[in-house]
């Protein structure tokens, strides 16, 4: 399994993604789930990717090869007009690796799946945060769905849900995603460390920090410890549950 | 869906249930999960359930009827010499009623599963849970894993893995599991208001005291927006990310 999540916010994109991946519970690797591509000055891309690993793994080899051949410039992942392009050449394209890897049938094609969330900012264009669905369809992030994720989303949804706000900084998201990305892991097995984080900041039109926070990062230390021992405080902040209320 | 949780403490046994229950998005209804019996005493029994409606009250129906009939009483519910007994009775019951319903071969027999957590205790033993799933078979509660979950049990686990303690007070139980019943109803619509709950104090013998919480409940309401200001000052007290830090 895994976990990603990719936060619109006034500010900029934040995007973070565990690095777990198995074949069966007795083979487990570390595998980054996070690409980025940059044009400084033109345009920043970033693809999370969830589902099975040969089909996120081929789609992203195509998507890169068609960048390198100029006979296809026209069509290729850096060359689109705009985001919205650059999705629809993404689901395009995952749907043709699960399309030919299905062909064979030795398996379900459910087998193969695969997503992604892609997020990025074209010059002239705003940011925009797609969620690529395996059918090669997708839906856009918006104020009233300012956050997709994909892979094991449960265990880390609650404190999204109550604690996002469009007008945090980028650094507040990035501990926010911290927190969601530690409840996870604590929670299940198939998502673990270490976390790769990336940051865009709006208009900036290149990629903004990123790093990869792994079980000695003092700083993800702090967060996941502080947060059993804040949670802990908020529960008691809580009014005491008293049964045989009048009126109950 | 559905949304159970039952709890082993020191001092008892809490247990809570949704009231959800769905044939389809479009056809939702209310109805208990939570069914208790008592021979004031001698035992006290709680089962709470999941998974197809018509497997689980099939279950409990002959779980009652052998209640009733005397000729039987020596395999009947209220009749086990112990909770482990109880449990293996529960499961038979839940294995026949499944089998029978996959004979007629309309549908594939994961159509009609159901799980069940069974807790109590029996005069001369200790309080004991168990988790019962569709095959019959069962599980213990034990202090390695003090509580069990049927249903959508994700969203609200991250609270109970990190504020359980085996000492806390049944009443402290029920504020944490309302908090974890609220995160899970406010992220996931196949889990909904009313919630019931069911307190069990350890040699008492005899029921404990049983509530029903709906939106409209003065403390349900207390819980769930204190916990989102709870839960919003806890992140503010973790330590700021700063991003490139030195050795980072």
């Amino acid at each position: 399994m895994t976990y990603c999540v990719g936060l619109l916010l006034k500010r900029g994109l934040v995007f973070m993604s565990d690095t777990r991946t198995n074949a069966g519970i007795d083979n487990i690797s570390v595998v980054t789930k996070m690409r980025t591509w940059e044009v400084p000055g033109e345009r920043f891309l970033c693809l999370l990717s969830a589902g099975n690993l040969a089909t996120t793994q081929s789609t992203i080899s195509l998507l890169e090869e068609r960048c390198l051949a100029p006979a296809q410039r026209k069509s290729a992942l850096l060359a689109q007009p705009s985001m919205f392009q650059t999705a629809k050449l993404v689901g395009e394209t995952l749907r043709e690796v699960i399309s030919y890897t299905a062909e064979t049938g030795q398996e379900a094609s459910g087998r193969f799946m695969g997503s992604f969330i892609l997020g990025g900012q074209i010059a002239g264009g705003q940011p925009r945060l797609f969620m690529i669905y395996p059918e090669g369809n997708f839906i856009e992030a918006g104020p009233d769905n300012p956050f997709f994720q994909i892979g094991e989303h449960k265990y880390g949804r609650p404190i999204l849900v109550r604690t996002y706000d469009p007008e945090m900084p980028v650094e507040d998201a990035v501990k926010l995603l911290l927190v969601s990305f530690d409840s996870t892991i604590k929670s299940n097995l198939s998502v673990g460390l270490p976390i790769d984080v990336q940051v865009y900041e709006t208009d900036s039109l290149v990629a903004g920090f990123r790093q990869r926070f792994d079980d000695r990062d003092p700083y993800y230390r702090k967060i996941s410890d502080g947060w059993s021992d804040a949670l802990k405080s908020a529960f008691e902040s809580l009014p005491p549950f008293v049964p045989s209320r009048p009126g109950a």
